[in-house]
């Protein structure tokens, strides 16, 4: 397996274009109102993307959790229950969400967008993000499905527009894509994420979609996305806010003609492996990129009896506000480790845990068994001062381990969420 | 029932002090860091506080549930296991946590102050709280004892001393007093406590002390406790964070005379409700200075089916980081409060909710049955600027209802809690 360019236009079949039709607000020239319109993209960002499959695609999906469900969630479930779609269309600056004629609106871009390329709406997944509690202006949506569907292309250049048109605070955009081989033939698989981004008045939503040449049942793809997700973007936290969009879609259309894959052989566990390659890499992008972070913090939890209890241990660490403030401020706090692993609710021993923060710059044991080790803090705080902090948490129960992912808390978190208006 | 000043030396029987011995480190006279010293409390702060009656008492007390638990906390456990003790011993400065000797030393601090007051040390309950893993400096504290003890004092201001001892980064003390009637006689309560406070490198630390000259058994004031602290201090959330060393103890010696409460008659109903307001009371003052907050943020959610899901539902809100932001910036994002609502794990109907921002300046309903409301955003803004923002939530599935504190996520925070070695 290898990463080559392309994203979701690198597999065979896949067309992607993503424009702007004004879903998103245009900055106010106030000078009083500086930071306000940021979030929002400004005049010219693209906010309404499609990606397309030359036939029909094997889909599968998971959604948000959140009891509090936008429109598009409904209506995405609906269509891939079949376990096929063609394509997905997605808009971001609207989270179509608690908001007047939310469903008709999600169903409306389906309708224009099966209309435009005579196809049936069924075979459209829809996504949204953006602000939740204000009716979408479908009406600009519409009028831009026919330059939309016109700008469909396999270029890496409609892959990247994509790419951009969902992104709502995101900073950089976040594409990826590999190939393998799979019975003889070359098996691609490309994908887009946006991450945990905030627009006026609300909302962050992760939305995934990776496209794949690779011929695969939809039930042989459930399979996998349901072993992937758990481990990649559900491990990522940034704020512990859910949202109530947060979509991940993956589509493959058979066109590279490897045998079809029907059951959990040798090529299912290929596929998985590059699926889970595809998705680790967007969700760490993702938490990278979280809003107003400044470094990646990565925790792995070792030596664990479970996956499971390593899972809740290390999502515990990552999404504590104190240990993400002491990361900002490339303090080695290892008390808050320990403090945030006792009341993740996963049993353990407090007095057989080793801690250690390494980086770029170097390692930096500060704990074992439970207790405090000497450390230089000029070097802790060197190596803490780097774009990605991993902190290595040991038991001493078993061998299963489980890693996530987070940033750290900042001014800049703080101002994108309360201060944009003052 | 009245609130009465004199803290925890209202009731009859009970004296208090507060001293410096030196457990606070004193600022370094460093321009480089300025910042550094402060939450110590600097030079000159008191550390260490005594609470203690003329005679034995019903103890009762809840504790951090938190696997990793400071050797305090443990010690306590074991002092009370027989329902009784004389007095409380409590240091600031360092949380006597994951570091080596802790159990030995909270020991020697028991042993040390009931040598001095002729009393056991199973007499006394022990806390401490402050900086995780570094050794507890107990020689400052076992020197300080006698003068600790020399300064005991049923004078208000020794109240007032013991309360400042225990704090950490709090800005405020937090003291109440109240006195109501039981069986013809007066009975008093008072109780002091610290907020979740920061000291360098680590730790926020919720202690409340309660002090009462009602008799009452062991059992029934353990029943008390139960039925209070879920309902007041249970339900502050300053940043999900929860301590090693969360300790609540209430101290009841009978020096009012009032019938012994030994069942759960018409008394034992009033002493629950006058601690449930002693509580009440410190648990908002917790959360409004909770680490850089500049306001108090109540939720109570009405008409849930019971008051477990109404609590669940209460608790998400102000827990949201997304919230917290929100309210720090005044901005009316009541999507926040939906979506929070959503992913608490409580079942409820999205379409059967209403959210109403309200405070001194007036109120502002936003949402009803699950969609937004039209208002106006400048008169939002004043509403949401006052020093207490209450979110009400009606439901429509019954009567049960539960509120919850915390306070909002600001810049003061992060940098607490970060940027105080840069």
């Amino acid at each position: 397996m290898k990463e080559i360019p392309g994203g979701v236009v690198a597999a065979k079949g896949f067309q992607a274009a993503g424009i702007r039709v004004g879903v998103k607000s245009s900055p106010v020239p106030d000078g009083n109102q500086p930071i306000a319109p940021v979030p929002f993209g400004g005049a010219g960002k693209k906010d309404l993307a499609l990606i397309c499959s030359d036939r029909v695609c094997s889909a599968a999906g998971m959604f948000t959790t959140n009891q509090v469900k936008a429109a598009p969630v409904y209506v995405t479930k609906d269509h891939i229950a079949d376990g096929t779609v063609w394509g997905i269309i997605a808009n971001s600056g609207n989270a179509n969400a608690c908001a007047p004629n939310s469903r008709i609106h999600a169903e409306e871009m389906c309708d224009a967008i099966a209309e435009e390329l005579g196809l049936s709406p069924a075979d459209f997944a829809v996504c949204s993000t953006g602000v939740i509690g204000q009716e979408l202006n479908v009406g600009a949506i519409l009028s831009g499905i026919p330059g939309l569907a016109a700008s469909l292309s396999d270029d890496p250049q409609a892959s990247d527009n994509a790419a951009r048109a969902i992104m709502t605070t995101d900073t950089v955009k976040k594409e990826i894509a590999v190939e393998l081989e799979l019975g003889g033939k070359t098996v691609r698989l490309g994908g887009i994420a946006k991450g945990s981004g905030m627009i006026h008045p609300n909302m962050g939503t992760m939305l995934s979609f990776v496209t794949c040449d690779a011929a695969i049942t939809p039930h042989m793809l459930s399979e996998i996305v349901h072993e992937v997700v758990p481990r990649t973007f559900n491990r990522v936290t940034v704020d512990g806010d859910t949202s109530t969009n947060d979509t991940f879609l993956v589509l493959a259309n058979g066109a590279a003609g490897n045998p079809l894959i029907e059951w959990k052989n040798e090529d299912y566990a290929a596929l998985k492996d590059a699926l889970m390659y595809i998705c680790t890499d967007l969700a760490r992008k993702m938490a990278a990129d979280g809003e107003g972070a400044s470094r990646l913090i990565t925790c792995t939890v070792h030596g664990s009896e479970n996956e499971s209890k390593a899972e809740r241990l290390s999502r515990s660490v990552v999404g504590s506000s104190l240990l993400k403030a002491a990361m900002f401020g490339a303090d080695a706090n290892w008390g808050r480790v320990l403090c945030a692993m006792g009341y993740s609710g996963a049993n353990f021993d407090p007095e057989q845990v080793d801690v250690t923060f390494r980086s770029v710059a170097g390692e930096v044991p500060v704990c074992k068994l439970g207790s405090a080790l000497d450390f230089d803090e000029d070097f802790a705080k060197k190596v803490l001062s780097q774009d990605e902090v991993v902190i290595d948490v040991k038991l001493y129960e078993g061998d299963a381990e489980a890693t996530c992912w987070g940033c750290d808390l900042t001014y800049e978190y703080v101002k994108i969420n309360g201060d944009y208006r003052s």
